[in-house]
């Protein structure tokens, strides 16, 4: 039976919303995760198929194949990939980051524009969002998903700094990060059309229903109906011209860094 | 300042000996964590070097430089990689079987043997050793380090596979999970040639006080001291021609899994 990874973070929702809500038929089975924790059962072959952070794409060349139409993409505030510091990020360079073990993506972007944007050389720890709080010693701390989201000012980190927006600001393109990415087998090609169609259908159904699902998930999510809304209404989920041009831009930054060794073609599932 | 990974398992220790011990000056920083945690570290650029998951250097083909002459490897049986089954292994063509996400090592490890060795096709799932017991559903799980280093059967999984020992009877070789990483920059190397000294000297160290380190660290590890150096005398720490080989011949059943793209060069880092 084949497996499709669902990232439990609200972004995710408007894709798998049909699936969720029992509106499209799913006979698969649905397995959930933060996005590191999605890579690594794609790695082990633990699921098939999953929006997985588009640098595991790029760290595991030729390892998978990309679903064509689908991404998660800021077009320009992330909202959800947040540095908070204590002071200006300028002057972070001597300074120590936690980067949180949740992303994968993000810890690229956020060395991309320190390191090459900005030409500041921090030191990096990791840190657990959700469970710890980032340990005293840090300046800065890079936290994702809807516990970004609701991030505030605080007196230890007045400053927040939206790495989307910051992105959009220095390349001008939109930041993607997440793909749906297949660990592809022949023998889950029969699955993986059938699995497909359901994908569309339930990307149809999520987009065309923001407004009912903003209001049936703000209390799961602990997010305002509005907030929500506004949120969703900041992606692109397509996969087109535009967001693979920012892929791209994004892998070439990545491979500058030597975080990877080169920019991977991107090589799409194709239905048999 | 240089950082370097320490893998918190006993079996670490011969080689990090003289620095942990401080008859080694070393005057760097020393990070510990387990092998996937020190992976992420490594690749996040958190630290500079470490003894890190020998399948990392395969995931990043081009990313990192081995230090010659180092490594962690099973002649025979690895004694700390530990398959525990409800049924004979042969049986789990249907099963669902756990991994433990200390390890990335292993997980392929276990694909390779499973799947290439014993023509296999079991479901896997994660679970994090130490917090929590392998989910009630799964058939057998993975576990390793210290954690498997004291396994015994139980009820639940009368059978207990050394992955190690399975291994060597499939290949005749020795099976290197360990290697020490270079997350290499120009900017580093005049440290990278005092820490290899160091290195150097830490394992020389280890390696003749074999007998005095396993009285004095039994307790801390909860491992009776006979045991301890049982274990380490099972070890090579050498990266020589026989363990190149045996890494080689990992990396291409990887490959032929679909797990890595291809083969990578061992490429070492070298004093300028």
């Amino acid at each position: 039976m084949i497996k499709l990874g669902h990232i439990i973070y609200s972004n995710c929702l408007p894709m798998h919303a049909g699936i969720i809500t029992g509106v499209v038929p799913f006979p698969f089975t649905l397995v959930d995760g933060i996005p590191t924790a999605l890579n690594r059962l794609l790695l082990d072959g633990g699921i098939d198929i999953s929006p997985s952070s588009s640098i595991e794409y790029a760290y595991n060349p030729g390892r998978y194949r990309i679903l064509p139409g689908f991404s998660i993409t800021s077009r320009s505030a992330a909202k959800s990939i947040i540095l908070q510091s204590s002071v200006p990020l300028n002057e972070l360079d001597r300074g120590t980051v936690a980067l949180t073990t949740a992303s994968a993506t993000s810890v690229v972007l956020l060395r991309i524009l320190l390191e090459l944007r900005s030409g500041l050389s921090p030191d990096y720890i990791d840190f657990e969002q959700g469970k710890e709080e980032p340990p005293a010693r840090v300046h800065a701390a890079l936290t994702i998903g809807d516990h970004a989201l609701k991030l505030e000012p605080s007196p230890r980190f007045p400053h927040l700094y939206d790495l989307g927006a910051l992105w959009h600001e220095f390349t001008g393109l939109p930041f993607v990060f997440a793909l749906w990415q297949v660990n592809y087998k022949k023998t889950i090609d029969k699955d993986l059309v059938l699995l497909y169609d359901v994908l569309q259908r339930s990307k149809e159904y999520g987009l065309s229903h923001l407004e009912g699902l903003a209001r049936d998930y703000s209390a799961r999510f602990g997010i305002p109906a509005e907030r929500l809304l506004d949120y969703w209404r900041s992606f692109s989920f397509d996969l087109s011209e535009k967001e693979q041009k920012g892929l791209l831009t994004y892998y070439a930054y990545a491979a500058e860094l030597g975080m990877i060794e080169s920019v991977p073609d991107l090589r799409f599932w194709q239905a048999p």
